[in-house]
């Protein structure tokens, strides 16, 4: 006999998930649905002493000696090894620093210096913008050195070739969730002599990384978002160890140099993933991200893949059933094999549904032009929350309760 | 009748002193004299109810939705506009984003850009290191198309030629204090048809700057020194208005796209200073510089220099009544109109009588080789502080308290 889905059977979930618990440690706002956790994650409770100890003792009281005595000087290698455990990396091969976008110039600049005699830089057309962004200012400043080629998913593997020197692609795309095969994509590169820089803004924190069993060379991810670091938290970059001696990346900052307090005037990258950082560690945001990396270094990333997994294939069970007739596209792949930990719907009203839902406390978000994201964070999203943001989207939908126009306002963010 | 430099005398001027309300605007650890804030500034007290406004106001209760109920969206250019108020620019010159060196890194690529055909990035040995690590960066990464060329502070002028692209220099050098005239530079820099980068670490909050009047390019700037924005606070950068549309920096990331959330694959650059935006805002870090900027700006710079330039002279009048038979040398100048907000002693044994202070809560820094460095914040600093620490130095040198094994132990960051 087949499962009911009803609101009975999704709370009976939430009473036997092994990862229920976890929600406990969020500060979630009362009577909220938060399926935007893929784009801000939610603040740990922990996080909130954090900051005030962070702000209060070790800049106020401890002012300039917090350097020595709080370990700042640290900070970014010690939270780096905690992630590289989340990613399948080993110590030493992660550092958190700046901006996933900064961190993404310094590595594409770096993976061409070291791939010299080759031309292409390589990715797909619908990457994550400030990917596309960065590379396009790479190849504008390397005045021709190199060009940025895309290829749709598709063509991809075929357009590696002996002339392209790196390869950028994000490892779920953040408007679908579809989720590229990392051992097949960098094997294929490397048997090309091209390697590979991985974007894992949409994948830390989400699924089970292997970057050292897929021998990947380079990688950059972000802080704020299924890693809860919070709003503009540092990014963090992966650099293989056997790549370390020999890169060069521009951004020769003083926190990258081998002796930063010598004071000397020339530059000599420190040895290892060290050599990467540029300016001053942004302490409190860097404080801050380690709080969320601690939580999520403290639950099983295979439990949470289950539950993702488990969540993506209800929610869109749930919108077949209760929504078909409205319209909704499904955007991402119905193989939760192939689809990160997010779904997503098309609807030509996609703006205006995305803010009626918000408007009832059920956060998602929308991306251009008509793509509606529900985002699932399996360590404070419960099975029930789907149902009630399903049977939400049904009510909304039936009784055109979208049509508003304070819902078709457009916002800065959205 | 000279005035006889008693502590009551110091205790009398700070009876008159027209910012001394400014210290309860501080939260200063009890019994500590603090002449770092050239290094880090100190807690305002208002930082510890910001942060927790938008760590669990913001962040925890506002999530994803503060990017536009807080206008998270536009603190860079709200505070960057904040800032321009202090250093002399227009609304719409300065923007807060990223760190100091990843700032400087985009304006000299800009710059270099900006001015082709020139081969010559100028500089001077012993800049603040990480700006000449950064144009060595930048030299390698364009191969050959620049090189970085050093002239000492006496040579300068005459090494700005027909070749040069740039001139980089901070205005008020890290060690000494010395400060560059920003005028007669600019001017004669302008004369040769090169474009000058300042860098305001150690001048923004501290002197009176006048950017546009100098008719000033570009410039850098810190957070987190006299601005008091918190450990590793963003830093910020200025544009003149005339070379905003032309100017093209590479590392354009989405956040200084023309329309971030259109999420287009073409990067076209924001119209105004936006353009210099890179990734996605350090919104708590912001969040904390707005606080160290409101407060500096609701104070009277012309006060705060003069207070400056008395407190170094009385500072040197006393170390040279006091201490004159110690061996101490002065690596700053006499005059106090061409030195910053600080004055730098020598002395073989820097480093452990800067600990043999530090260890009675007395808090300046060393800068190899033997650099004590004593920065002054007149908006928190009283002038019976310098009594007080010149008395102890006094004690320390008399007594040779500082030859203790403990003040030799070199600490990663002194």
């Amino acid at each position: 006999m087949m499962q009911t889905l009803d609101r009975a059977y999704f709370e009976s979930l939430d009473r036997t998930d092994p990862l229920a618990h976890f929600r406990e440690s969020f500060e979630l706002p009362p009577a909220h649905i938060y399926l935007n956790g893929n784009s801000l994650g939610a603040l740990p409770k922990a996080a909130r002493q954090k900051a005030r100890d962070v702000v209060e003792g070790q800049w106020g009281n401890g002012l300039i000696r917090s350097w020595n005595t709080h370990d700042w000087i640290h900070l970014p290698r010690r939270i780096g090894d905690k992630i590289a455990g989340l990613i399948g990396a080993d110590p030493g091969e992660v550092i958190v620093a700046d901006s996933t976008s900064v961190n993404l110039f310094k590595l594409a600049a770096a993976a061409v210096k070291q791939n010299p005699g080759r031309s292409k830089i390589l990715s797909e057309p619908g990457n994550f913008p400030t990917d596309l962004y960065i590379l396009q200012g790479l190849e504008h400043f390397l005045d021709g050195q190199v060009r940025l080629v895309t290829a749709p998913r598709e063509r991809l593997l075929d357009a590696i070739d002996e002339d392209t020197a790196v390869v950028v692609l994000t490892h779920i795309h953040y408007k679908t969730g579809a989720m590229f095969d990392m051992a097949e994509l960098t094997a294929k590169a490397h048997a090309k002599g091209a390697l590979v820089i991985w974007d894992l803004s949409h994948s830390t924190g989400a699924v089970p990384l292997h970057l050292n069993q897929v021998q990947a060379d380079f990688a950059v991810g972000c802080g704020y978002k299924y890693l809860n670091g919070g709003p503009g938290a540092p990014g963090f970059l992966y650099v293989a160890k056997r790549h370390q001696a020999t890169l060069q990346h521009p951004l020769s900052g003083w926190f990258g140099h081998a002796r930063p307090f010598a004071m000397r005037d020339d530059y000599e990258p420190a040895a290892g993933i060290e050599r990467t950082l540029c300016g001053t560690t942004s302490v409190v945001g860097a404080s801050l991200l380690e709080v969320g990396v601690d939580l999520m270094a403290s639950a099983s990333m295979e439990l949470i893949r289950e539950k993702s997994m488990r969540m993506g294939q209800l929610f869109i069970t749930l919108v077949e059933e209760r929504c078909s007739k409205f319209g909704f596209g499904l955007a991402s792949s119905k193989d939760p094999e192939v689809r990160g930990s997010q779904v997503s719907l098309t609807h030509p009203q996609g703006f205006a549904i995305m803010q009626a839902l918000i408007a009832r406390n059920i956060i998602g978000d929308f991306r251009a032009p008509e793509i509606l994201r529900f985002g699932f964070t399996p360590l404070y999203l419960r099975y029930v929350d789907l149902w009630d943001c399903v049977d939400a989207l049904a009510d909304i939908m039936e009784n055109n309760l979208w049509d508003q126009p304070a819902y078709h306002q457009l916002t800065a963010v959205t």
